[in-house]
Order: C-alpha cells, then sequence, then structure tokens
C-alpha cells in the first residue's frame, strides 16, 4: 500500500514515522503547504509542495489529509476525496455528520473511498462507546481524558494579548473516576469531571492577574472547569512541558438478569506518551484497511465503525485465528 | 429478527433473559435436549425438543448453539450450520481454527452464514487484541482472567473422587498486575499470573489430604499455577458462591517514534456479576449483525473480527454518527 502525507505537521511526522512499523506500507510522497525547500522530513524523505499533489494521483493508494479540525480538514479532505482515497482525523463532535455527508458526496462522485474522524477519540474511543453500548443497552457510559496535552486548549491560550506560548493540560479528576471504574453511575457536571491546568509564559510587563482572569472566563474553552493557571518562563515550559502525552477512558456500567440484578463494567483506557504518534498508528492501521475496501470496490465515506477489524491487520486470517482470538 | 435458542443452559437463560433488553430482537423459540416437559423457562416461554427443531428452518433467522466446547459445539455447530444461520460461543482457543473450518464447510454448501467463538474471551478480548496489536504492532500483550468462577475448573474438580460439588475462583496476582497496567512488560510464567483458589465440598468420610492433593497436581488445570484449597459445607457453598462472576483484561505496551522513545499502554477490562449473562448480550449483538450479513448473502463462517460495528447496532447510522462517534 503506497501512503500520501498532506500537511507535514505532528500528525504528518507521526505517520512517516509508523510506517517504519508497517513492512507493508509504503510512503510514496509528503507534501507540505510550505515552502517545500524550508521543510526537513525527519527521517530524511523527499518533500514536495502540496501544488503538486495531484501529479500523483496514480501514485498513492490512500492519502492521509493532516490539518486541523476547525478550518482545515472540512474543505482538504473534501477536495482531497476528489483525487484521492483519503483518510483524516476530523475531531469536532458535533459536526462530524456534517462533515461525514460532504466527503461521502465528492468521494462517490469521484469514484473514491474515504475514512474520516480516525484516532483516538474520535476513533478508538468511538469504537469502544459502540461496542460498549450494544453488549450493556441498559447502561451508562462516561469519557474522561487525560492527564494530558490539549492542543486546542494551549492554542487558545496563546491567542491572548500578552502570552508569548503555554501548555494546558486536562486533568480527570481521581475521586470521581475511581468511583466510576468502580461501577457507579453518578450523574456529573462538566466541573465535577476535569479540572484543566494551564502553564503559561508572559510578555515583559504583561498584566498576569489580567490574562488569568482572561482564561479563567474564556467561554466553552475554560468557563464550565476549575482551571489553575501557572506562569513560568520560556525555558521552563521548553523543559518540563514540551511533550505531547494524553490518554483518557471510557467506561460503561449496565445491569443485565430478569430484574437487572448483575452489575457489569466495561472500561477501555490508554495511556499515551504521544498523541499525535498514537494517532498516526491508527491512520495507518486503518489507512490499510480503507485500501482494502478500495480494492473490493467501496465507494464514499466511512468511519472506524464500517472497518472490519480483520482488515486492519497485514497478517493472514488463518495466523489471527490462531494467535490473537 | 427472529432468535432460536438450542441447548437451554446457563447461556440459553441468558439469551432468553437479553432478548427483553433488545427490541428489534424477537425469540422465536428454545429448545432443549432434556425431556420438554420437564424443563421451564424463567419468563415462562415454550420449550420445544431439539428433536423438533428442523420444523423451525423457515421461522428462525440465526440459531444459538448452547453448548460446551469440549464435547458439545465441535458437532453441535456444524450440524446446525446445515439448517441454521448459527452462532456458538466456542472457547477452546487452541481449535478455533479446525472448528472454523469444519462450520465454514456445512455453512456454505447449506448456504449459510455462522459465527464462532462469541463472548468475551474468545469475543471482545480477542477484538481488543486485535486492535492492540495494530495500533501499537512492536509491543506485548497480556490477558488476565478473574477475579471469577471458571466452569470448567469447577467441573474437574468435581470429577474426583469423593467431591459433591466445587466452585474454583482464577485470581489474577495484583503486583504483577499493577506492573503491567503501568506499562511494565515482565517475562512470566504461568505461576505468575494467576493463582487459583478453590471451594471444595466433600463425602462424610472422605481423605481431605488426598483430594487436596490430587486437585493441585492435576495436569494442565491446576499443577502450574499455586493453588490453594477450602474445604467447607455445601450449604457454604451454596450460600456464598452460587453467584458466576467473572472478568479480565487485555492490555498491550508498546512504543512509537523514530527511536521507539514514547510509550503507550492500551488496557480493556471487564468486570461482570453474571459471567453468562455477558456472554449472551454479546450473543445478541452478534447475532444482529450475522443477520445482516446473511441479508447481504453472505455465506460461511466467520468470527468476531469479521464484523462491522455498526453492524452490531439497532441504531440508525446517523444517530450513531450523532451521538456515539
Amino acid at each position: 500500500m503506497k501512503l500520501g502525507i498532506y500537511g507535514y505537521g505532528n500528525i504528518g511526522r507521526g505517520v512517516e514515522v509508523a510506517c517504519l512499523q508497517n513492512k507493508d506500507v509504503e510512503l510514496a510522497a509528503i507534501f507540505t503547504r510550505r515552502d517545500k525547500n524550508t521543510v526537513k522530513s525527519i527521517l530524511g524523505n523527499k518533500v514536495y509542495s502540496t501544488s503538486e499533489a495531484k501529479d500523483f494521483k496514480d501514485k498513492i493508494d490512500v492519502m492521509v489529509a493532516c490539518g486541523g479540525s476547525a478550518t482545515e480538514l472540512p474543505t482538504m479532505t473534501v477536495e482531497l476525496a476528489k483525487d484521492f482515497n483519503v483518510i483524516d482525523t476530523f475531531d469536532t463532535h458535533a459536526n462530524i455528520l456534517e462533515h461525514f455527508n460532504n466527503v461521502d458526496k465528492a468521494a462517490k462522485e469521484n469514484n473514491h473511498v474515504a475514512l474520516i474522524s480516525c484516532g483516538w477519540d474520535p476513533g478508538m474511543f468511538s469504537l469502544n462507546r459502540l461496542y460498549a453500548n450494544v453488549l450493556l443497552p441498559n447502561g451508562k457510559d462516561y469519557t474522561f481524558w487525560g492527564r494530558g496535552v490539549s492542543q486546542g486548549h494551549s492554542d487558545a491560550i496563546r491567542r491572548i494579548k500578552g502570552v508569548v506560548d503555554a501548555k494546558q493540560y486536562t486533568v480527570p479528576i481521581k475521586s470521581v473516576v475511581d468511583r466510576i471504574k468502580n461501577g457507579e453511575t453518578p450523574d456529573l457536571t462538566t466541573r465535577e469531571k476535569h479540572t484543566r491546568e494551564c502553564f503559561v509564559v508572559v510578555e515583559d510587563g504583561a498584566d498576569k492577574n489580567k490574562i488569568e482572569q482572561e482564561i479563567k472566563t474564556m467561554p466553552h474553552y475554560f468557563d464550565e472547569y476549575d482551571t489553575t493557571v501557572h506562569f513560568i518562563t520560556l525555558d521552563e515550559l521548553k523543559k518540563n512541558h514540551s511533550g505531547m502525552p494524553h490518554g483518557g477512558f471510557v467506561t460503561r456500567t449496565g445491569t443485565t438478569g430478569k430484574d437487572n440484578e448483575h452489575k457489569h463494567t466495561i472500561t477501555y483506557d490508554l495511556k499515551l506518551d504521544s498523541n499525535p504518534e498514537f494517532t498516526s498508528q491508527a491512520i495507518v492501521a486503518f489507512a490499510r484497511a480503507l485500501y482494502k475496501e478500495s480494492q473490493r470496490g467501496t465507494k464514499g465515506c466511512l468511519t472506524t465503525l464500517d472497518i472490519r477489524p480483520r482488515d486492519l491487520s497485514p497478517k493472514a486470517y488463518d495466523e489471527i485465528l490462531k494467535t490473537i482470538v
């Protein structure tokens, strides 16, 4: 399978490295939206300009759309679906159905197959919410994230006047997590599930009190959470907060039995040193399955929920039956 | 979808009750291998003799083969595949490929579709081993079971001369579990992963020392484990050990990055009050997907790894995209 990387940021680099672990996957080309002469691939692969991508129409089996969900992917994936089979990491949960329909139309009109919202949430967490819901129809779901860096929240802080750089950690509240993992099913407000911890570097002479207030009251991002703000130096930020760890868990507790007398708890838990690299591993596995779907003649848009798990593996089915099942 | 239950033991009863939670599933008939006049369904459904099953060929969409993996399912599922679409819980891991091939042949020759090895292990644990392996090709797997009742080990003790009844708990060793959930990847012997705890009722005057020795040295079942034997009364057994709790977890830790510098841990964890009822919930969900496959014209044998997750749900795809993904 020949993979293309369209957009060379954290995910693009992650996919490039993930190809090393998947011997059946060949990296066909990396495309950057920046000046290609200023971009060096971490593994020394050649970097092309995105304007050259159309020349690779017949040389790429699946193109990975690497862009932000807020402004880039809604058009990038749709455009790419006209020329390629395409996979993306679109993660704005509220707009997934709309994005699905747009990509579906473009892919069908151009005889391609696409897969959106790959990664861990959406992605592996979506799969686990689905499995848990069908196993325990009579139950209650929880999703917790962290402790980990939220790129979106870090970006939101960086846009505040006077802020030089920032990292924001989403932190699940341990006492609540313990109750839920033990099968309790409380009703929880947003504030009762997670706290937010911010490490912020400001310009000399900036008004720290004002910035702290601006962070803590930011609608959607922080106003519904208990937020802590730490002002640190740029050196401290680089030294202690340069990683991109993340993770979290999905859990569902439900009952079975004639009188609902038996309780069951299903938990799927991820601890990730590198959010973009784990996401990239998922992209490569689902791209493999997408390529198989394309070979079967499937057209239009799919999600992780459409993929037969066996298609994710490069191994022969006999071997899977002997070693995995 | 019309479901048939073939064999009315713990799983048969579980499937009968699980139909209550799945409004799109109708219980067509329960079949027993015993004298049907002596068997009462827990929900008051009519019970037929297995000899009458063939009369239901056109009235059942999916038949659930409820039998033991050691001696019953290898022939029961194959025979049922001649007349029905069929699902089973075959769980002898070493023989899954052989069973798959036998069921596949019978199903294909008779234009049916079958699904074997449904439940939680094999079943949900198989799925999670597969997902974790494709996400982290460079990693190491662990599967732990318990604390829970092993039916097979309890049966093995009951076959010893002088034993009236027994329950055996499989117990994961907590110190090792904690290390593994924290991402360590030790090499472990069988003895280092689980202990076995037995509650045994013996006949009056039986030689307890001899029975204890016989249990502890039983090949395959106990000889490779640290085993504890408690002799108790029949009343105590009934009062304290009549449930069928189980569970366990599958975990995989692996590395990503140019120099494998990032570590990731994926854990899927189940806590089950009733092993047979949870297994039955899985059967009903996968039977739904199997019925959809049969409507598409799929023939032959499948496993949980062949099933598109979305097919497990009775919900419309738009609703799934909005609420689950």
